[in-house]
């Protein structure tokens, strides 16, 4: 599992190192990622806050366009941007459609036979990349990790910080808050899992997760009023958050905030990217 | 030359738009820009920030990864991204290479008979969009305008600014300085103009154009060390110094920075994006 530099850019006077390895998680393919090194990195290991990205998108969305460098320059803290999906699997159909497949992971461990060899984006996630990187002695501090994702990587966010006890905080932009109960979620879950929808409430959907959490959260969640996707019913924030409050979670463990006429774009994410960094440096920092 | 919008995003409380329009200097092709204006502006006309993209950008690049909305915002400036070029102007050739033709228009108004009628993208900038913009009534206020750019889009923002006296101020990352001594200007001036590279340092050349330039000037440069292209010898940017220097020009008006370890990409400019909006910001709102 040895990292093979792809490329490196100076960056707020850290690093932005784009890494590919031959990942066991995902079959024996290539996996590539991004990892933001702040300039402290240079002196001891430092946090590290994991940034899913959304359907379609790769590990270059959010380090190009979430304008995160900045703020996580400023807190002295690294970024991890993984991918969103094993890439060339050679599934039958995987490359026809944009919300399933290549591109469109969901971050679940497949168990439908068809995927089950490749798409493994949960493992990946939480168990694959930070073994890799503290073996390849990055200097990054996995007992101090949180995670956060936009949409699509908005729910790997919530489901994978739920469903494990490895992250400190997280936080979603726009996240598919309820997949099992959205057109989006039940595709992907039909396509990934044997057990569909009914596999997917028990592992994989942060409404259903929050109700068997125990013990303190640490959750911010933003969307916009004018979000297409809000609007279709794939995201249904409130679902979630009427779950967490019936779960005894109040507002300073899950706050969900409609922010009024952003959409889901990058333009979005950025916008609000400060806030969610400085959220969760307060806890990687503690 | 009715605007059209394309596309709206809201955006640290402001509005991104994108707009095309029938261009005249561009030959009558559609041209499209994007706009960003701070939420101040619903409260009046803003002054504004031009922003240059380089060789093979469009108008998105700056707006998406170049991290200037937030500062933007801060200051209550509207940015202006032009694209780079005229597109689909049918000459023969033009898509055949990535620094030549559309994607790089190199911020001139074309002599050469085959260019003359679409390539004019000087005047494109410089008179037609203030016009059209105005005509639009969009709340922007070009008594108050400053430019700024990248590679191709540097050696526009100082050319623009240096043989106009419209600008307030200019500011380039990793510019392309000293076009006419360089394989880049070369071939593009050599294409587009009859006089080649002796028109081009008459109006093209910001390294010669600063010793014609007499009165004030208020320019900022960053160039990075490991700029591949710095390396090769496209930017040139100790010869435009040095011009300067001669010309009686102390680094109160003209700063050119090299910042070690930097390349030629977006998280470079990125880096030093809040810097150059800040800077500009003190003359626009003097």
């Amino acid at each position: 599992m040895a990292l093979e530099k792809v490329s490196s850019n100076k960056a707020y006077e850290g690093e932005l190192v784009k890494y590919k390895f031959k990942s066991a998680a995902l079959g024996g393919l290539d996996a590539q990622f991004n990892i933001f090194l702040p300039a402290n990195a240079a002196r001891g290991k430092v946090p590290v806050l994991i940034y899913l990205a959304g359907l379609t998108c790769t590990e270059d969305n959010g380090a190009q366009k979430g304008g995160f460098l900045r703020d996580a320059a400023a807190e002295g803290i690294a970024l991890l941007f993984p991918d969103t999906s094993p890439r060339g699997a050679g599934v039958k159909g995987e490359d026809d459609d944009w919300d399933f497949g290549t591109g469109a992971g969901f971050y679940v461990d497949a168990t439908n036979s068809e995927y089950s060899k490749h798409y493994n984006m949960f493992t990946h996630v939480t168990k694959e990349l930070p073994e890799v990187l503290t073996q390849a002695s990055l200097p990054v501090d996995f007992s101090r990790q949180s995670i956060f994702g936009h949409s699509m990587g908005g729910h790997g966010a919530l489901t994978l910080y739920l469903s494990t006890k490895q992250y400190r905080s997280s936080s979603a932009f726009a996240p598919i808050a309820n997949p099992t109960a959205c057109p989006w979620g039940q595709k992907a879950f039909k396509g990934y899992l044997t057990g569909g929808t009914e596999e997917a409430a028990e592992k994989y959907d942060a409404t259903h997760l929050i109700k068997k959490r125990d013990g303190p959260v640490h959750i911010l969640i933003d969307y916009g009023t004018a979000d297409q996707f809000y609007k279709q019913g794939q995201l249904l924030p409130e679902n979630f958050l009427k779950a967490a409050r019936d779960a005894g979670y109040n507002e300073m463990q899950v706050r969900v905030r409609s922010q009024e006429g952003y959409d889901h774009s990058y333009y979005f994410i950025s916008t609000f990217g400060a806030d969610h960094i400085h959220f969760h440096a307060n806890f990687l920092k503690a």
